[in-house]
C-alpha cells in the first residue's frame, strides 16, 4: 500500500494525429489538462463522485475515467477501492484528447494510490478501455501521450508497442478551439475506408521525416513534414475556418499547422514563445472578425506526462 | 576543369522499401556494386563504349547510365563530353537497384571528372532520369541511398527531399537472389490501386517505430519494424520460396527480412556478422534443397555510398 490516501493528478491534454501521424503520433500538452482527486476508501470499486466542468456521467460504467479505473482493478484486483473526483478544463469533443485525459489521470492516481506496482507505460491498455466508451475505438494515440509525455509513436496494437521520443526544447504549440463540438465518431465517418497507394506513401514520407526530425531537432523539416493527406482532406470542411486559419498561422512563422486529433480543434507547431504568440495574435483575430466563439492558447511540450500536483 | 582524365567509380547495390517504407526507405550495401570507368573525350557528349557482365544497350538513349549522364549534360552544359566503360555485377532485374547504381555512377563520375560541381545530393534528380527509363517510375528509392549511403528517406518529390540516417554500426544485411527476372514494371502491377485505410496506418506505425529504431540504434526494434502489410502480401508470390526463405532467416537469427525493392531478391537485417553468417548458411540450404539456383551474400551498410575507386 501507499503513504497517499489521496492524490491529485494533472491529467494533460494531448494533440493526436500530427498530420502525417493519422493514428500513430501525438505529443503531449503542458498548459492545459484536467485535475482529479482520487482517494482510497474501504469499499471496494470506483465511485465517481463530483464533475466540475463538463456535463459528464457520474456513472462509472458510462464515464472514461470509470471504465478505465475498473479496468485496472480488474487487473490489480485490491482490496480497497477508490473515489474520483474530475475537474475538466479540457473540453469534451474538442479534439485534444479530453477523454484520454481523464482515463490517464484515474489509471495513474490509483496506480499511485497502491504503491505503484504498475510502470506508468503500463498502464495505457486500461486508459485504452476509457478511450472505447468515448470514441468506439480501441487507440493509444491521446492515453499514449497522455500518459508518457513528450511525443509518442503507436508502433502498432497487436501487440501493444509504444514509442517515446523528446521534443525539441524550444518547440511551441498554439492551439485554437473553435466551439463547436466534433465527436471522433462523427470525425471518423468523413474518411474514405480505402486510399490511394500514392496517398499512403506521400504521407509515409512525411511521416519518416517528421520522426527524423523529432530526432535531429530540425525544426523547419519538422515544419514542412507536418503535411496530412488522408484526414485533412476530408475533416477541414468540419472546421470552422479551417483553411484561413492554417494560411493565417503560416504567415505568421509557424512551422506548420494541422487538424488536432479529429478536430475541430487547429494546432500549430512553433519554434519559440514569440512565434507562438505571433500564430495566437493572428488567430485570436481571425475568429473574433469572423464572429466565431474559439479558445486559443499556448503550451510547451509537456515532457513528464500524467503527474501529481 | 579536374585534374581527372578518367575516373573509377564504384557503384553499390541498394535495398528499396525495406518492408514498411514501401517507395520511401533505402539502404546501402557495400559488399556488391557495379564498376564504371568514365574518360573525357574532346567530343561532346556521352558515349557506351563497352559493357560487360549484362546484356544490355549501348545505345545511350536506351541505357540508364546514358539516360541518367545526358541529363546531367543537359543541365551543366560542359564544353566535353565522356565515354563510359561498365562492368556490371549487379544483375538487371535482381532487386537490389541494378539500374540505380549505373544512374548514380555515371552521373557522379562526371560531376568528378568536371571538378564536382555539384554536391552528391544535388546529382538525385539527373540518376533518377535513368530510373524512368528502367522502371517507367520516377523514383528516387535506390538512386538516393545510392548517392548518398547509409540509410535514406524519401520524403517527396514535390520538391524532391531526401534525408539520410547512419546505419547502426554493427548492423549486415544478408542477401539472396533467386535467379529469376523480375522487372519494376511487373512487380508493380500486382499491386492494388487503393489500400485499406487500417493497412495504411499499420504501415505507418512501423515505418515510424524503424525510423526511430534507427536513431535510437535499437537492433531488436527495427527488427520489429520491419514489417510489410502494403506490398509483401502480393509480391512474395512472385518470389521462389519466399516464406520459406523468410521463416528459416528469423529462426537463424535474423532481425527483421522482407523483400529488396520489388524483388526477386530477399534481405535480411541481421545484428552483427555471425548473425548474417547463420542466414546466408539457412538460405543456401534451402535453396539448394529446393532446386532453385540462387547466389547469396553479405554485406555491411556501405555509409560512403558511390565512390571513387
Amino acid at each position: 500500500m501507499s503513504k497517499f490516501e489521496e492524490v491529485q493528478v494533472f491529467c494533460p491534454a494531448t494533440v493526436a494525429n500530427l498530420s502525417c501521424g493519422f493514428d500513430v503520433l501525438g505529443l503531449c500538452l503542458k498548459g492545459v489538462g484536467d485535475e482529479m482527486t482520487i482517494r482510497i476508501t474501504d469499499e471496494p470499486g470506483v465511485r465517481i463522485k463530483r464533475i466540475s466542468g463538463a456535463d459528464l456521467s457520474l456513472e462509472v460504467e458510462q464515464n472514461v475515467a470509470g471504465v478505465a479505473a475498473v479496468s485496472l482493478l480488474n487487473f490489480l484486483k485490491p482490496k480497497v477501492g477508490f473515489e474520483i473526483e474530475i475537474d475538466k478544463k479540457i473540453k469534451p469533443g474538442s479534439g485534444i484528447g479530453s477523454s484520454a485525459a481523464s482515463a490517464a489521470g484515474a489509471v495513474y492516481g490509483i496506480n499511485k494510490l497502491l504503491g505503484t506496482p504498475l510502470h506508468r507505460r503500463d498502464l495505457i491498455p486500461f486508459a485504452m478501455q476509457g478511450e472505447v466508451l468515448a470514441s468506439k475505438a480501441f487507440h493509444a494515440d491521446n492515453v499514449a501521450p497522455a500518459l508518457l509525455g513528450g511525443f509518442t509513436i503507436v508502433k502498432g496494437y497487436h501487440p501493444l508497442e509504444v514509442l517515446r521520443i523528446d521534443a525539441p526544447d524550444d518547440l511551441y504549440v498554439t492551439l485554437v478551439h473553435p466551439k463547436i463540438e466534433l465527436r471522433t465518431a462523427d470525425s471518423r465517418v468523413v474518411l474514405p475506408a480505402q486510399l490511394p497507394l500514392k496517398t499512403a506513401v506521400q504521407q509515409s514520407g512525411n511521416l519518416a521525416a517528421f520522426v527524423h526530425a523529432l530526432h535531429t531537432k530540425d525544426y523547419l523539416l519538422l515544419g514542412r513534414a507536418t503535411k496530412d493527406v488522408i484526414a485533412e482532406p476530408h475533416r477541414e470542411k468540419l472546421i470552422p475556418l479551417f483553411s484561413l486559419a492554417k494560411s493565417e498561422a503560416l504567415k505568421s512563422g509557424a512551422l506548420g499547422v494541422g487538424i488536432s486529433g479529429s478536430g475541430p480543434s487547429i494546432y500549430a507547431l512553433c519554434e519559440g514563445k514569440a512565434s507562438a504568440q505571433e500564430v495566437s495574435r493572428a488567430w485570436k483575430l481571425s475568429y473574433i472578425l469572423n464572429n466565431i466563439e474559439a479558445d486559443v492558447f499556448i503550451s510547451q511540450v509537456n515532457a513528464k506526462g500524467t503527474e501529481l500536483i
